[in-house]
């Protein structure tokens, strides 16, 4: 990659999509918050692979933010986009949208920024 | 539902997306067919809950193809389109495409179709 | 293997057999379809591979039909048979039984038809 | 249950039954000790529940002795038997079996006594 | 909780403490970045719940820095201490260390800071 | 190792622990036995690798007892510790302590003794 070009367009639609399963919740019945970060983990590792074209791995993450909580059965859906990239890294935001498919309602859930380095030059693989 | 009524627009974008990882496998190394069916199982679920809006659950499937073998590390994208649709019932279509992230190349995996109810009427839930 | 040869007895009792946990449950509380299909490919896996006591792999499925639902604590017995074979490919049949473990009350649940390929000539790894 | 009664026929076949995935793997590649007693478990579970009839659970376990490693692919399966029971418990022997699937070479692997009770008096559920 | 009261003393040896197992790798054969942050998360909860003694989520996180790969079969061990708390809020840090068993070598894997709440003001459960 | 030398000091702290999530529990909504054996195993592996600083596996277990039950958002706790050792073997116990996180009422859950062995000497790896 060469430093700070123009990231690619992100494809239309969610980058990772599932159905909330029992298997992901906390005792409190909403998804554990470990489960999201996760989630958007692997959408952050879809799109700067895709930016890359090279195998990325995550180097860190920050500003990770809960807003709302999310149930059994909602669709979550994390879009992630290349928002800097630099000769080796770029930076992946993620959002989180949980949808509530009986009655369509929809709201964001989570949002945060991940760092994905080259894994040739990786601390950690992803 | 009103019988036979044209159905709702498939939103742009896969409807069940993600990462393949090793606990999918089977122990030749490919995502195991079990659990391409229960992705399957979990677009349909998604796109006639919004074609309904209501609980819908399985009731049946048929015609489910593998057509090439999906890897660890693969992204793994699930499309789901209700096809027909009569007073409680949808056929929905499920093709899943896989994408070899670091080179860009996908391909059509596995297609199927899925008998989804609303749940009131389902023998079994989903 | 011979085409349309006689295939072998199927052993007594169940092929794949297990109590249904928390985590196999939909929103709904009861087995998620995608769960009792993917035991269902495992049943079908090790009654083609008893057959043909090679790798074999599943090329697809049909004729999926939930007609139970099936409760947490639920013992699930899968039983496979091979119905038909050719020379590299058998049609195999499933039937899922669900027993309440306290009372003893057994009752057919899902049941489908499996093609399972012998693996060198498998689209899909199983 | 009446004390020192004679037990009930074990059902032929296996009580639990299942393909070994990657998932159930230590990290030398073959079954975790942990998820063959978790396995085990289940095994008793069943088999005192249809002695009882009533809910069961775990009270303990003793002489669980692995013989035979056990690797990815491989059918295993337990039989457990009720060998002894008095008005609330059960001792239940477990043993575990593993199949090559692409041999038909059999072994036993695993054995081990469970001790089961009526789930009223239980000190831990099952 | 009283604002800016001196917390409690973090109690001897790791928080959250597991052997990595092959379920909770990535496709690259070490541990998944999610399944590291989910570790954190639970240390995260378990300080906070020690230090406040209430019902307590995950609002947020920053800071999380990944610095060595982390391999199957290594004890890695979470440590998580209270380094500020407010009236409802608490700033929790969490140190990941990796040990490889056969040899000793401990080393730092993971870091990061967690935000937690008192459930009642709770956006997100955890 | 040499045989009967004193073993090493086990350090403080738990060997193993975490929080209890649903995908753990029975259909009673308790830790299901299983899990807590898989634990119980695995805080096995770590002391006798610590012990050995060789690579060992579980031969077996005894005197595993049940003595409290163990519920979602528990901490779980298990410390292990070798209790005798012989050139190739060690007897190694393992005590569960079970934490209600809101109130931080602790009590012991369950006990065993397990029998790790060298690898190379091992018939089951763990």
């Amino acid at each position: 990659m060469n430093p700070e070009e123009p990231t690619a367009m992100t494809p239309p639609g969610p980058t990772i999509a599932d159905v909330v399963f029992p298997e992901q919740l906390n005792h409190r019945g909403t998804l554990f918050g470990g489960a999201a970060m996760a989630l958007m983990d692997r959408a952050a590792f879809v799109a700067a692979s895709r930016e890359a074209r090279a195998d990325v791995v995550c180097a860190g993450a920050d500003e990770i933010v809960f807003s709302q909580p999310i149930r059994p059965g909602d669709l979550v859906e994390a879009t992630a986009a290349v928002e800097r990239r630099g000769r080796r890294s770029m930076a992946v935001s993620v959002v989180v949208v949980a949808e509530t498919l009986p009655t369509g309602e929809r709201r964001e859930a989570v949002r945060g920024l991940f760092h994905m380095v080259v894994a040739a030059e990786a601390p950690q693989a992803d």
